[in-house]
């Protein structure tokens, strides 16, 4: 497919940073902490929204953003991504005219995830539309992907302050990003997805972080069947996991998991007990 | 000082509920999790944002997130909240004209905060007219706070994937509230605050999630000069917790603590070693 024209007016800038801390004995200690600065995004020129984000991956954080949020359907319409750090913009440039859209931008929700944002009215009465297929699912992929993904998390892993999110497929992470904020994190990962028209059928999604409502729309809109997560789930988050038939795990670390919907879709070829 | 009417259709929603879950083992649980629920705000009659709350304090979530967004400046103003779970609506009646809040809708940043949400341009143009006193701070006075602390968190404890805040003096938790969303914590904190016309001055903010830019400008809108957080902090959230000169204190647990600002107006009366 055409690829749309990046344009990076300079390096990505630091992932983190070092600072002196004093501890509880006043001893100084040098730390690292996780960057977070502002990215303004425009669609043709038209300012949409500031994120606070990592930016590790801007471009497709911007595409995924707006592409979640339902600002942009067509990657084939994208012509130009220009990311201009001193600025702190990003300037999306399609070949399509997006002025009909400025209605969508009035109507907002404030989700709940670990630093995640803003949906749009025109996402939430999508919601119906979303659907993934009904997979099933081995123990032993989970723990095949648990066990890839303990070799990432290196913001984290340094500075903490950051959530990790993930594509994997079976024992592979085909992608991993951390951010500030995991709803930047997730639409960084479905800006690349969608950049690349892959498909969600056989991936799964795994998110150091909570699964609320937000978090489980955005894995949906990916088409993304399983979801894993090192954390908890929200009663919002199940429900619409349950509405969209996604295989939802939480708690997930090591061997341990806990199926909060689709365990009758999991095949138990290992138990808990058994190294993976 | 003149309170709000504070108007409620229907008692307080459930704040867990029990659901089944799988293990690892292909054993069925019997879990709690948190509640997640739509709670759209109306000043005037006029949709401002739909929050996604754990809904515990709704009337204080409202107002604290209208002032925290400078749609609203004069608690003396507010005529009603009517709370509505049916419809999940807050509506905001005040005596005073808030049609000239329209052009502040038109900007939004959106933040990084643990389930944190969104800035109104408004906000951001002010930051530099947040000012909190530069006081000093007894170690043992940090051992305190933790420790009373830790009497709380009752929906974290039973469910997981809500986050703290809370305001102590000294000793004492003057007020805790969890929310799925941590910018919902921290707004009804500062709405309780504001409608109490409470000062800042003397409390201490607490918050389990990660300081980042957005929760250390909520708390230098509540004039509060001490900032303890059991979690990390960010680039931003510091350099705006230096900018406020907020004392912040991250990875604040037990008797271990970092400070990563105003170390150098904590008197440490006692060692970490040390019993509080």
């Amino acid at each position: 497919m055409a690829k749309p024209n990046i344009i990076k007016t300079s390096e990505n800038p630091l992932q983190t940073i070092e600072v002196d801390v004093f501890d509880e004995y006043g001893e100084k200690l040098t730390k690292q902490i996780a960057c977070e600065r502002p990215l303004t995004v425009m669609l043709n020129w038209k300012e949409i929204v500031t994120l606070m984000t990592l930016g590790s991956r801007p471009e497709a954080l911007v595409l995924g953003y707006l592409k979640n949020q339902s600002f942009l359907s067509n990657p084939e319409a994208i012509e130009s991504v220009i990311i201009d750090w001193e600025t702190h913009s990003a300037a999306v440039i399609t070949k399509e005219n997006t002025d009909h859209l400025d209605k969508a931008l009035t109507k907002k929700t404030v989700t709940s995830g670990c630093g995640q944002g803003t949906m749009y009215g025109n996402v939430m009465k999508q919601l119906e539309n979303y659907k993934v297929p009904q997979v099933t699912l081995k123990q032993s992929e989970i723990y095949s992907a648990l066990e890839a993904l303990t070799h990432y998390n290196n913001t984290y892993k340094k500075a903490g302050a950051v959530h990790g999110c993930a594509v994997c497929k079976a024992d592979e992470v085909l992608s991993f990003v951390e951010d500030v904020g995991r709803h930047n994190a997730v639409d960084t990962l479905a800006g690349e997805m969608w950049l690349n028209q892959d498909s969600g059928d056989d991936k799964i999604f795994y998110t150091t972080g909570r699964l609320t409502s937000e978090m489980v729309i955005k894995v949906a809109q990916m088409g993304i069947p399983v979801l894993l997560s090192r954390s908890g789930v929200t009663q919002m988050g199940l429900d619409l996991a349950k509405q969209f038939g996604i295989i939802t795990i939480a708690r997930a670390k090591g061997l341990r998991f806990q199926a909060f919907h689709g365990a009758d879709r999991i095949v138990f070829d290992v138990k808990g007990d058994t190294e993976a």
